[in-house]
């Protein structure tokens, strides 16, 4: 009988294990994918892609013994030869090759200059070719500094005690009312796809105290903006035993300053490889939504139009109000309408005009939206009934309610919108893998 | 102005930080819900529920500074109190209550006694009051493993280079083909939910070399059994650059491995509560499909019925015989005829009627479906072709490998199954916090 035992150590070495010095001088193989050629006479070199970087490997005429002619860009090869130190090379070692085998051969050459440093393609190109587009070093940083995101974000809830959970994607109502659902047929009954995982993370609120979620959701909103998806993949957390809202803010500043020194000490050659500058997160302002409202008017000069709403130019403003007088990349702006705020939403008892919540800015973009929960029974009752909601659908979360929740409240995070704006792009489909948005439902 | 620093400590203490016994006599707030209150004459245990556990209070009348009266099951409370050795308590010391301050009150008697040790309560009672029956102390641990798996499973293969990626939910068509999907209106074109990351997975590893994804997928099929659901979380690896489907096998064993390991350390409470035996990864036996029917058939005198088909009856009597025969908990079955393998299986070069692929089994039950792909344009177009299936909405996934791609292979994992098998139960809506089934849309 043959058995699994676990994972064997492989000839081919990783781009770490060839960087460490170690193997100077000695003959190793390595796999990975040609992504450049480049002829200098009789000595060529040959760049190997691979998932830690690039490999320089140099061809020589006479000693790699193979004809150069028979490699071309894209192919996938296992390449055997010298490791050898060369100051100018990236990581300071260089492979000489003394043989190759080859893996896998293209039938067409490569509809983009991925080998380039910079690939410059409009974004329309680059979605349409994601899988090719993505092979440029620079491209692929950006995903890869995404997964240093959630990684972070779910790290550092484990830290604090936080349980993951999987809540279910299609339901037979939308968890907080409002038209922009996607429907679908459930076996012949109407049913929708979930905008939120709001009712049910704060439904085991009740269970396990602290629990997080980090999933996709889905909004039929028809907006059609750079930084608007009908999908995207949410950051959630919901807390119990809150003091005040204060907490769910203090708990995000956390996260992000567990995640940047993450990124910082992981992630170091991707935010090289993008030139990125992190963000500080040490302390983070907090204003009132009135206030700041009236803090750039004063100083840009803006009429007030509406004092219940924020428009996404005012929101831009704060961020530049923000960063020039406070230095702050970040800025929490707190104590948001009421009529702008769902149902399950706690109103400031100082003034049930407004609601304990927050929005988290970033250089000017609203990248979170967190706040305390009602949970107490009937005052969730008598907003509903005050907003002209029916319970229809609620049953289960309202009767998590009756028998007993600890105050709570939670918030939200966009991971494309964070990506984005911790890489520096403007539009958010350049962070996230496959957008879905009013044009494009493929590939 | 006023700034977020980061996390402040409460006063208020976690289980954790009472159970280490550097406080013993002293002082100390805690909070929680009232899990269970046992009425002794003049003195009364008050038991709080907390995120890590339970934590016996102790109320004596003259004492205690409040009438026990106003105290009742399913209250959320800030208790204070001196913290008292006491061997006969959980985790070895019990809170001598000198004060409460209650946070919330719940308005009906609790409708399931989630105070008891075992809840014998239906499975359609304990998933129609879902948000209740967690609340019991052994329904709650198995959502504890859950997470302990699926942190497992993503902490390993980040340490095995893996990038997480996030692929669309909704699409255009459905990535494999098949007509269990799920079908909705996106703004007013045809769309379906996919029924697993498959195609998404293979395009990212020209990319990233080695990927994973843990997230929902979808599946519209009128299966009515205890191990099938229309929604589950999948646990997806893609992995370039193998020497063949052995590769894949040793990486799932080195997943299985890492998370027991992590399951006894980190959730040793939980696994204690539910008297749970993590199961053998040491070595796990390899079978081929054909020669598995022939083993079942020999040893339980079963007629082999279809050589190419194996009902869940031979599962299960394959899972009995390498329990009974090598002391086994899983084995992988290698080769499955390639009639039964979507189109991108590669087939076994040796003989193409079977392919270079494998199932999973763990305790006779399937939890893992994985095998070697077709990593060549031409050879895909031809085994296309020879299904009479067309190229249409499969353009992106096929240039891909027109401009090469490694050779490669994955496996997807159904994560509520696999917990379902580790704490014992044998219906996979125990372990699936809202399950999706025929009849089940809500809550």
């Amino acid at each position: 009988m043959e058995f699994m035992t676990g994972i064997r150590e492989k000839e081919a070495l990783e781009l770490s294990a060839l960087l460490d010095r170690g193997r100077i001088g000695q003959k190793v193989k390595v796999n990975g994918a040609i992504h450049a050629i480049r002829h200098m006479g009789d000595v060529a070199f040959v760049v190997l892609r691979k998932r830690e970087g690039l490999l320089q490997c140099v061809y020589e005429e006479n000693t790699s013994g193979f004809d150069l002619k028979d490699l071309k860009e894209a192919e996938t090869v296992e390449a055997e030869g010298v490791l050898t130190e060369e100051e100018r090379a990236v990581g300071g070692v260089e492979l000489r090759l003394t043989g190759i085998r080859i893996l896998s051969v293209p039938t067409a050459p490569l509809p983009l200059p991925i080998g380039k440093w910079k690939l410059n393609t409009s974004l329309e190109a680059k979605l349409n070719m994601r899988s090719i587009s993505l092979r440029n070093i620079r491209e692929r940083a950006k995903f890869k500094l995404q997964e240093g995101i959630v990684r972070g974000f779910r790290d550092f809830l484990y830290g604090q005690g936080f349980t993951e959970i999987h809540t279910p994607k299609i339901g037979a109502k939308s968890a907080e009312g409002g038209s922009n659902l996607f429907k679908l047929d459930y076996f012949h009954r109407p049913a929708v796809l979930q905008q939120s995982p709001q009712l049910y993370k704060q439904m085991m609120v009740g269970v396990f105290d602290r629990v997080f979620e980090t999933a996709p959701v889905f909004r039929a909103e028809k907006h059609n903006t750079k930084r608007h998806l009908n999908e995207y993949t949410s950051l959630d957390l919901e807390m119990g035993y809150i003091d005040g809202f204060e907490d769910l803010m203090e708990m995000e500043t956390g996260f992000l300053q567990y995640t940047m020194e993450l990124l910082a000490k992981e992630y170091q050659k991707e935010l090289q490889i993008l030139g990125i500058t992190l963000p500080k997160t040490k302390q983070i302002p907090v204003v009132r939504f009135d206030r700041a409202k009236e803090l750039v008017a004063e100083k840009y000069n803006r009429k007030i139009r509406n004092p219940f709403d924020l428009e996404p130019e005012e929101e831009t403003l704060i961020g530049q109000y923000f960063q020039e007088e406070y230095d702050a990349d970040f800025v929490f702006v707190t104590h948001y309408p009421s009529k702008k705020r769902p149902f399950y939403a706690m109103d400031d008892p100082e003034d049930n005009r407004y609601t304990l919540s927050f929005d988290l800015l970033y250089h000017g973009l609203e990248i979170t939206t967190g706040g305390q929960r009602i949970h107490e029974y009937e005052k969730l009752l008598e907003k509903l009934c005050a907003r002209g909601m029916s319970e229809e659908g609620l049953t289960q979360y309202l009767d998590t309610f009756r028998y007993g929740m600890p105050p709570h409240g939670g918030l939200g995070i966009g991971l494309e919108r964070l990506t984005m704006k911790l890489v520096g792009e403007d539009n958010v489909r350049e962070t996230t893998l496959y957008p879905r948005d009013l044009s494009r439902l493929e590939p």
